[in-house]
């Protein structure tokens, strides 16, 4: 089940990122690798950061082959994609929570400590769009705009809390992605976001 | 006979780098920092990627003194290296062939399937410019220009190819290079290029 | 004793990290994790590129609760900040010494040549603050600014040689820290910086 979601997820995140690419008209190479790395590279920079070899995209090709076909394909279907426009968002947020729990995952087989295990999946969650952005050089938006990373954290700590509780894993995965779906979706709705922290650039430090 | 071009790769794309650095009007240790990241940036993000430690140039420290010295001595010769142009561009282009073929080789040595072998090799000819053109702050040339990755892309199958019928190695190294080389110089003499994905900005997913 | 000085220095690394997060309007999950990368993003990258897991933060959570602590303290003090202006560089200066020494020693332990050494821990000094300039999408200051890298690299020298003829490792330490304090305070004072190379883009590899 969780396979599924997250194979939707990583085509979504793929078609974002090809959209990303078209705004800094990219040519063919680039719109499938940025798709690339917006759908893995959260996964990929957990792995390299937890010492998790080999890579998991290394041990699953069709993954690669997915993605950057969801890129290219983007370029046909972009000019029809904004009808779709909340389908998208919902398949974001879906992904976003199933990045995050899968990320948990793996740093809690890998015998990490709590706090690190909510970084590994908050990484899973948001780094592909922080490594899109960055490639396409504008300011990461994930770290300005509505709650988008907070979701995340917060689905990775209700997820751990519910486990420790040794709650039922099918009902946990249900609570997280119901749970963290609303949260999301009505940041979005109403414009919910966190404190702005705006520094006007003084002599020192600069 | 590799290990020459790639020593005399990593010098060029040492000073590409250098020149880089000083359109950012950067200080001498940047323009040293820079070199060494475009030269050798490739071959660390594939060993990263691909858990090959330890990382190459660790185990080289010549080829850090080669591109940091080669970034260097650029601040010196750059006004004369307009006249060094052609030069350079063969010079680059044996670069990335010859920087794909060994990634292809070290993907393939530790086990890697297929499709992770092709991309080992294009991430070792093309991360360093990545890198490079993230650190002066401008989107990746590589996404954007005249076929430069799908040269990476099509050395990679080509040698892959000749490979698997086991063609003699020289031979195959003879054929990559000279096929790489004709497509890259044909792409910049008569400005091949791949479509371009151009797409405003909307409002929805921005 | 180099144990609390490099608690101070990430912490005044996180405090730099939120500050130039307010300068792009970022939100409070912005400033946290620009803080966190700021502060340990230099050893993250160090044993990335060794090969040193686990990842030295992931065995200690208490530096990733105290960095993004300090910069989420940071918005709430910011406007008082530039009061303590002298002592915020005296306390980024000791943060680069300690950061370079333990990088140096890291390397040490894992047995790589003296060329690798010195990167080691030049890249615990710089590494922070690269990563937080290329999320906040602008030039590394690292790169362009008065003596800083260098500071590291001269540090870096100074304490493997007197390593070298065994001199007392506290003695060492007061010896590296008091002169890489004098020569990075001596820069800022008298503005001494490298030779700049400001290079005109010209028509040719561009």
């Amino acid at each position: 089940m969780l396979l599924y979601i997250y194979l939707i997820a990583i085509t979504a995140e793929a078609m974002s990122g090809a959209l990303a690419a078209g705004r800094r008209n990219m040519d063919m190479f680039g719109v499938g690798f940025i798709a690339f790395i917006t759908a893995l590279g959260g996964g990929t920079v957990r792995d390299m950061l937890l010492g998790n070899y080999p890579v998991t995209w290394t041990q699953h090709p069709m993954y690669i082959h997915l993605t950057i076909s969801a890129g290219l394909l983007t370029m046909l279907v972009a000019r029809y994609m904004h009808r779709l426009h909340s389908i998208f968002l919902v398949l974001d947020a879906m992904g976003l929570i199933a990045f995050t729990i899968i990320g948990c995952n793996v740093a809690l087989n890998l015998g990490y400590t709590t706090t690190v295990v909510i970084m590994a999946g908050m990484t899973t969650g948001i780094f592909g769009g922080i490594l899109r952005d960055i490639l396409c050089n504008r300011t990461p938006m994930v770290l300005r705009k509505e709650l988008y990373a907070s979701v995340s954290l917060a689905v990775a700590i209700l997820y751990l809390t519910l486990r420790h509780f040794e709650v039922n894993e099918d009902i946990n995965m249900i609570a997280s992605f119901s749970f963290g779906l609303a949260i999301r979706l009505a940041a979005i709705r109403w414009h919910w976001s966190l404190p702005v922290f705006s520094y006007a650039p003084g002599r020192w430090n600069d």
